[in-house]
């Protein structure tokens, strides 16, 4: 399914949903960002729905791209779930996006299915981090799937807080930060 | 300004925001969720960004109520706190339409001052509860300021979660308590 063509549209449907919202989110605009014909998308993907859950599942795996790193560090390993969670730019118009399809969730049982999906990964990672970091003595004792809820529910915060409030991402990356501090005795690396 | 034909205007711009969406919202369909006519909404609010500001400052007005409370009790004061942010039914479509207009806040400054406003309210009132805590002795010494913006970007978080996963907002607030027995060593009332 991942070709030339079907990454060219998933990538345009990405931009397209940036530039006009939801709402306003055709197969003839995708078209115009990408150089496939709408004959060519409507091919590949019957739907909007099926065109937003390919952008979605291609989120997924960018994110676990983004989240493999060496294992045997625990404390690398959470800085980039960090790093890869509060990377967004406020001007930038991805998470205004990605708000957007949240808000269509409770419609789309498709699109919560892939919420569900990157929200459990997320804590999934977190919270294998938290244990090994135990286990290898860097952090302190601590219940590694309630930090990761936790953390989970802080970075929801920040990405709603980024988008409605204009926030920048690295006030909520220290609130986190604070909390892991005050819970496994995790200080990030110092920064200048 | 508030005079019973705008407040019908702006309870049925709130259940016109959560049967259609943001997208769909029109004085049509306003007029038609009220006894109201287009004409007098028009007299009354221009454009459907002023109806928004209207029904936001009606948001923040009724959390203000619903938030005083005996104030020489702060454990009375926080759980009423808890008691507003995480009342919504899952089912309930207002949380659904109150994430859709924080995704316009990019582009919309007056809901944008809103959303600034509430957040700011409730960062406030939380720390307001915690300073009395530890004043008054019930609470630990920590750092009210902190705790408040935890508090609040995890309530932040609680709601896309409510929207995007369809998670109870129970869950989070057990998260939010967890962490506020850990802090302040506040035990909320024992439930059965």
């Amino acid at each position: 399914m991942a070709t030339e063509t079907t990454d060219a549209i998933i990538r345009a449907t990405g931009r397209s949903l940036c530039e006009h919202g939801y709402a306003d989110l055709t197969m003839q605009r995708i078209a115009e960002e990408s150089a496939v014909t709408t004959a060519a998308i409507h091919y590949h993907f019957e739907t909007k729905e099926e065109l937003l859950n390919a952008f979605l599942d291609d989120l997924i795996d960018r994110f676990e791209r983004e989240v493999v790193v060496d294992a045997s560090d625990p404390r690398a390993h959470l800085t980039a779930v960090l790093d890869a969670v509060f990377a967004a730019d406020p001007d930038d118009e991805f998470p205004v996006a990605l708000m957007e399809l949240k808000a269509q969730a409770p419609y789309h049982e498709t699109y919560r299915q892939r919420f569900v999906a990157l929200d459990e990964r997320l804590r999934s990672v977190i919270e294998t981090a938290v244990e090994d970091g135990i286990e290898a003595g860097h952090f302190e004792a601590c219940e590694p799937a309630v930090v990761a809820r936790f953390v989970t529910t802080a970075i929801n915060g920040g990405h709603v807080r980024m988008v409605a409030l204009g926030e920048a991402p690295a006030d909520t990356r220290r609130v986190v930060e604070a909390y892991l501090d005050a819970e496994l005795g995790w200080r990030p690396e110092a920064t200048a």
